[in-house]
C-alpha cells in the first residue's frame, strides 16, 4: 500500500465545515467523492484538522492509503477536474516507506497557523462577503498587535474555549507567534500554535476587538488567561474571517533543517 | 423631485448580468427590490452600463428620481441592510438641481475603465473561482503590455465585437489607456475608453493571450484592427475575470478640474 499526502486549499463559504456530517455539505464529503471517482474505490481520507462551518483553508493536508499506482501529479489533475471550483488540490506526494507507518495527517502535526481577516471600513465590500469580518469602528492595529503578544507562551486557555465544547482534561496550549498587521482597510491577525481549542482563535479575535472600544487594555489578555473564565473574554467572532493558513509537520522554528516533514 | 446618484459595487458571480431579465436573477432586480422597500414605491433606477452574466463591478452608478426626503447617507445604510452581501451601495449624492435635468447615469458617461484578471499558475486557486481566468501556460506580462498599447487611439473595433451582437452603424471607439501588470501569479489587464462594443474587452483579452503561445506578435493587433474581421482576433475570454472598474462623468484626463461630475 502507498500512503499519499495531499495538500489542498478551500473557500469554506458553502460548506458546513471540513468534517463529514449527515444532511449537510462538507469539504471532506466532496473530496471523498472525487477520491472515489479517481481511485475507483472508497478510500478513507484522514484530514489534519477540523474546521468550522464557513471557515476557509489556505493550506490543509489529508492522507490516504491506496494500492493504485496513479502518479502523484496525475492524481492532482484528476482530483481537481472532479472537485468544485472552491476546493483545490495543491500538491500530492508519496510518503517515504520508512516513515509512512508512523505518519498521520492529524496526529503528526507539530503546529498550525491561522489568519483572521477584518475589513475595517464603514463601506460594505461585496468581494469580502464570507471572507472577512466587517468592523465599522476604527481599529488601531498596533494596539491589537501589542495585546495579541500576551497570548504568546504556554497557557491554560480555558477562558478562550467555547462553553459548548466537549470537556477535555487538557486546556494547555502553546502559542509561538502572533501578529496584527494592517494593509489599507484590511487587518490580518495571525497566530501560530501547537494546537487550538474549540473556537479559540475566534474568541481571541472577539476579545482583541474590545481594545479599540476601550474595553480591553494592555495587560488584560494576561489577566483573562489567568482567570480561565470564558465570561471574561470577548464574544466569538464570526467564522467567515477565519483561515487555516499553514499546517506544519516540523517543530516550530526548525523548518530549515530539511527532511520529508518539512512540507513547505 | 430629487435626482439621486448612487455608486455601487458587486460580485457578479451569482447574477445573469446587470440588466433585469425574465426568469434570471440580475443585479438591477435585487437593487430595484431594495429601492422599493426603502423608498416605499417602485422607483425606476437607471444604470450606467450593461454588464454580462458573471461580470463584476468595482464601481457602478445608477440614478433615480424620488419625492422622498431620505438623507443620502441614510439611504446608503438602509439599502445595504436590504441588499444581499454581494451587492454594496458605496455612496449616494443628490445631483445639484442646475445639472439634474441633463444628467443621465448612462448617457452622461465620458469614459469607463475595465480590469481583466488572469490567474497565471498551474495551481488551482479556490478563492479566485468566478473572479479570474486561470491560464496555465507562462504569460509574459511585458509582451502583453506592449501588444495592448496598440489598442490605444480611435479605431474601428469591428474585429473585436461579438458576431452575435446587434448590428450598429458605429463601431468606432477611442481607447485612452491600456496596461498589463503582473503581481505574483496575478496579471491585470486594464483598459480605459469612451465606450466598448459587445464583448470587446473579453475579445481583446482572448487575443492578447495568443501572444505567449507565439500566435500573436507585436504589430498584429494593429493589423487585426485594420482587418475589421472578427475571425482574425482571438476567442472571447470567459466573463468571470472581468470587472467594470471605473465610470467617469468627466472627460478623460480632466478629473482634477473639480465640479460635480468629477465623481471620484
Amino acid at each position: 500500500m502507498r500512503k499519499l499526502l495531499f495538500e489542498m486549499a478551500y473557500d469554506g463559504s458553502r460548506y458546513h465545515g471540513y468534517q463529514v456530517q449527515q444532511n449537510a455539505l462538507s469539504v471532506a464529503q466532496v473530496v471523498q467523492d472525487a477520491v472515489e471517482a479517481v481511485f475507483k474505490k472508497r478510500e478513507d481520507i484522514v484530514g489534519c484538522s477540523r474546521t468550522d462551518s464557513g471557515v476557509h483553508a489556505n493550506q490543509y493536508f489529508f492522507h490516504m492509503e491506496t494500492a493504485l499506482k496513479i502518479p502523484a501529479d496525475a492524481a492532482v489533475i484528476a482530483l481537481n477536474d472532479r472537485l468544485p471550483g472552491d476546493v483545490a488540490i495543491l500538491s500530492c506526494r508519496e510518503i517515504p516507506p520508512e516513515i509512512a507507518a508512523n505518519f498521520h495527517a492529524r496526529y503528526s502535526v507539530c503546529w498550525k497557523e491561522y489568519i483572521y481577516k477584518i475589513w475595517n471600513s464603514q463601506v460594505k465590500n461585496p468581494f469580502l462577503q464570507n471572507r472577512a469580518l466587517q468592523v465599522k469602528y476604527p481599529v488601531d492595529a498596533e494596539l491589537l498587535n501589542r495585546c495579541a503578544k500576551e497570548f504568546i507562551g504556554t497557557h491554560d486557555f480555558r477562558g478562550f474555549c467555547s462553553a459548548g465544547a466537549k470537556p477535555t482534561d487538557n486546556y494547555t496550549r502553546t502559542i509561538y507567534e502572533t501578529s496584527v498587521r494592517r494593509e489599507g482597510d484590511l487587518i490580518e491577525f495571525k497566530v501560530a500554535g501547537d494546537g487550538f481549542l474549540y473556537n479559540m482563535v475566534r474568541i481571541m479575535v472577539g476579545t482583541l476587538l474590545l481594545a479599540p472600544l476601550g474595553k480591553l487594555r494592555e495587560g488584560d489578555v494576561t489577566r483573562i488567561l489567568a482567570s480561565r473564565d470564558r465570561d471574561q473574554a470577548g464574544i466569538t467572532a464570526q467564522a467567515a474571517g477565519l483561515y487555516l493558513n499553514r499546517v506544519s509537520y516540523t517543530p516550530f522554528g526548525e523548518e530549515t533543517t530539511g527532511g520529508f516533514c518539512e512540507v513547505f
